[in-house]
């Protein structure tokens, strides 16, 4: 039984899990696969840190460059991270016909084609369960499990960070600033959250699911993306009031060629199964034409999640090779030929339902004048929330709309942002009443 | 591009749903695949009734022996069911080097080592993954997601018609026959729905789900299983006030070799998220050593969504066969070399939590009697519901009781029951207060 050769770059928290998983289930790993993995280097800048597991001497170097050419390792687990190391890494191995194994949402969203074609050309296996969902196997799902039907809709909570802040902002009515802080004392959120907090982390991957789900590669500048510093506890409190829970959801939706793609704040109904989905989980709903209303769930990031999904990723691959076929061709869409249809539909011409809040002066005939203007750009009302508060000079309205365009959204809000009837900028947050 | 045969046996509702797939989805599913699936011929004895797909001439037969002798067929699809003729279909086609489909859990169950070793000598490959939740791409994710990970546990709600049943009675408070009845109008249950409600239908999934696990091909006769029918609207009324929602689970889990595998009414935390997979849809949980806590839910059957998994499975072996390496090699272990480890903990040996519900008459020193019963059998009371009825002459004591071994309850029981103690069997559910 021949083994197979792994070269892992990248020794961070991540690839610190893989290399816990390879040596605790080394042999649960070499019985599944029918061959042992064996880690034969692992790259890193930082050599000398204690990440606390050992390795054999020599296998620690500083220069991944010697891996893309070393004939023992037959599979490059790329885990460095950003665009641009990482792409000439993993177009090294592929180009060295080196399978590899990424979980760099961030490369793939905007290097994937380059890197597909690249592997498709050179008859290798890019595998990337791990950029998306951590340890969930949705990638998998996508690319295979529902490889016969026609998906219609994806909305998934997949940035962890963003997740766990507006559950613990639900949970205890506190403040973004607050809580984000409290997250990065604890080590849940990055140093820089700029990524996670403000949707970018999200559209990265929402970019992969789509190019798998619909077969068109999004550019990732096109992708329109909010993040959730601009929820606060009173938003919180009036969605619940409503019956809606706040969560970052990155939503895709295909129909007649047409993708729709963005990420944003979302209020969700508190009955449905995502709005449960707390803390770091992630959970992706996918809705198809066939298979109906499906969700997979887990922990979306994290050492040993994540880590599972390189590790399995790694596997496959390896049985392959064992049987002189390690490649499955599945790129960044079930077919290489099948990817780059369809238009992206401009966040302009979305249609969703819509939560306002304006901050208003306390006087009679504030909420007349704001829905005259509503009506005037063809968004109708479904219900309203006024409070009244003893001695407050401004006061809060808000109101959930019907279905709407978002462009009469965005030209009715600023008719009133713009005229006296509000002391400060409305607040506006997507409202999907209907997720299938 | 040379198109990739298709025999399917069976024309029943799922095999409608196969039908009918090929057909809306062929474009979508030649662009994935890389080539046509054509349905060469389908088999069943009834060829003539309608049933609103249009074949051409010439593909409908009543006789499925020519599909296995047919070169232009490389995938025979099964979906006759049942674990007579169906095991000669499965055997007769990987006999004749063709590779199988089939969604027949009570197959795989009973026969599955048989089959996977002929694949396995015949090199050829038999896919599964309608056979467990239907569209829920389950296997898969154990079979390659988790590959890398010890799984710890599993549970599952995996039986459509006992969970829609449990939902209805939960939400309605109306006693199971009266549901039953209900749905079998609707068509939500089988004229003969024994095997559904009994539990038999969820321990054949588990068998699958526990070798793929675990690598431990369970005998289905040792798996212990309790169905529904017992269940009365009082229990699911007391379970409500302790915080509990009861589901049919099918439970197995993993340690130190020795595996439990088990079917069973059980209460679950109400704010679980397995307590909120309502109705006909199914949820299976699964805890790793690595990944952690993971959930996969959908719609566990019906015709569309267990032809999406059927046609999927078939894509996949065609996309393999177009490389020349249709097999994959993942049988029901994950490597065969993996399967028959471990042994089954026998059900006595169990430990979980209980809920009783004893009938007694309405006078003081009934408690402090089964109280002492069970307290002479190691079991200890965690809480009791005590409700007085005016002139009634029995009424219910309800005790939730700590961890304690399913031998000890057993005795306790039947001491209760067998003295004058109480007016009526003992109601007993077990209850899973942590699932992870």
């Amino acid at each position: 039984m021949k083994a197979v050769g792994i070269g892992l770059v990248g020794f961070g928290t991540i690839g610190r899990g893989v290399v816990r998983l390879l040596q605790e289930n080394a042999s649960l790993i070499g019985d599944r696969t029918g061959a042992p993995l064996v880690l034969r280097h692992v790259a890193d800048v930082d050599t000398a840190r204690d990440r606390g597991v050992a390795l054999e001497a020599g296998v620690l170097v500083a220069d991944y460059r010697g891996l893309l050419e070393d004939d023992e390792i037959q599979i490059v687990v790329e885990l460095v991270g950003g665009t641009t190391v990482a792409r000439e890494i993993v177009l090294g191995a592929i180009e060295g016909g080196r399978h590899v194994v990424t979980a760099n949402k961030a490369l793939l969203a905007v290097h994937g084609k380059e890197i597909f074609d690249a592997a498709e050309k050179r008859g290798v296996e890019v595998r990337f369960e791990g950029s998306v969902g951590g340890g969930i196997p949705i990638i998998r799902a996508i690319q295979e499990g529902f490889a016969s039907d026609r998906i219609e809709s994806i909305h998934g909570i997949i940035n962890g960070t963003s997740n766990y802040v507006l559950s613990k902002m639900t949970a205890e009515g506190r403040p973004f600033d607050a809580v984000l802080r409290k997250a990065q004392e604890k080590g849940l959120a990055e140093a820089d959250p700029a990524f996670d907090v403000d949707g970018t982390d999200a559209a990265h991957k929402l970019c992969i699911l789509s190019a798998l789900a619909f077969g068109y590669y999004l550019d990732l500048d096109h992708i329109y993306r909010e993040g959730i510093e601009k929820i606060t506890p009173a938003d919180i409190e009036f969605s619940r009031e409503f019956g809606f829970t706040i969560k970052l959801l990155a939503i895709a939706r295909a129909k007649d060629g047409v993708i729709e793609a963005r990420v944003h704040p979302t209020m969700i109904p508190s009955s449905h199964l995502l709005a449960t989905v707390d803390g770091a989980y992630n959970a992706i709903y996918v809705h198809g034409a066939a298979v109906g209303s499906t969700m997979l769930y887990g922990l979306g990031a994290g050492e040993m999640p994540t880590a599972t999904a390189v590790v399995s990723d790694a596997m496959d691959i390896a049985r392959g090779l064992l049987r002189k076929a390690p490649r499955r061709g599945s790129g960044l869409s079930v077919h290489n030929s099948f990817l780059a249809r369809g238009q992206l539909k401009p966040m302009n011409e979305i249609v969703c339902h819509y939560y306002l809040r304006f901050t208003v002066p306390d006087r009679p005939g504030i909420l007349s004048r704001i829905s005259g203007i509503l009506g005037d750009h063809d968004i109708s009302i479904s219900s309203v929330i006024q409070k009244r508060r003893e001695h407050a000079r401004n006061v809060p309205i808000v109101i959930m709309t019907h279905a709407a365009r978002e462009k009469n959204l965005r030209d009715a809000l600023a008719g009133i942002d713009g005229s006296d009837t509000v002391q400060a900028p409305t607040q506006m947050v997507r409202v999907e009443p209907d997720l299938a």
